[in-house]
């Protein structure tokens, strides 16, 4: 724990509740990125699953990197809308083959969706997070002091 | 271990090495940020040894953050050359304090000291490190898939 923060990797316990139930009781879902870690993510029926439970809900879904190939598997196997998505230029064949539109930008937002690119573009991902869930003056306190670059 | 990159917090063991021998089998000593972790490093007779160690051997210290502050720290302990370097804005007055020219630039190499501001500025930090022990081809080989921002 460091500034207050907990980070708790609680994937057991939390896999263990009702899918919806874990949709009712948190804001977003976010995807992290890595190679292997997406192609896992695809290969996990409960990934899926909560994907689509969390869209379903109307809450955000945020995948980075990889990633975006689980919101393309998720919608393979459970339908709902496709949206406008980026994710690392490496698997972009695989989301266009699913038939959801591309983009090339940084970070891109539709409807509840946040999508955005590599371990390049995680600071702009997680800025663009806290100011769609916490507000402009949360996303800039907290960016102040980080010293970005002035175009991330 | 990913992507075959063993990362080993070896801390306790290193430091039981005589500090000459460590000097001598690195290439770069590498301090990361954080204010509280800072002032640890401050504090740490080990860690200012280190530092001074590595700087007589002709070897890189890099510092980002408020970590810059223990290099002000050795100097002030052990004596040595003073260079241009930056820091966490935070910071910036005990730095100066110490009477090292201070820069507001992003990313500063004088000599073999390599510092670096912030969260924001990891990431160059980073290349820069890579790019200085690898070479231009090196750092290209591993940014290009990582989506940087044009400016970092």
């Amino acid at each position: 724990m460091t500034r207050n923060i907990r980070i708790i990797p609680d994937y057991p316990s939390l896999l263990s509740l009702p899918q919806e139930t874990i949709s009712q009781s948190y804001d977003i879902l976010i995807l992290p990125g890595g190679g292997p870690g997406a192609k896992t993510f695809c290969a996990t029926r409960e990934i899926l699953e909560l994907i689509n439970e969390f869209r379903k809900a109307g809450k955000w879904v945020a995948t980075i990197c990889a990633a975006t190939t689980a919101l393309v598997a998720a919608h393979k196997q459970f339908g709902g809308e496709k949206g406008r998505v980026t994710s690392h230029p490496s698997v972009k064949e695989e989301v266009e083959e699913g038939g959801w539109e591309y983009s090339e930008e940084r970070i891109v937002v539709d409807g509840k969706l946040i999508t955005s690119r590599g371990p390049g573009t995680a600071m702009l991902f997680a800025l663009t997070i806290v100011e769609l869930l916490g507000g402009k003056e949360k996303r800039d306190e907290v960016q102040g002091p980080m010293v970005t670059a002035e175009s991330l």
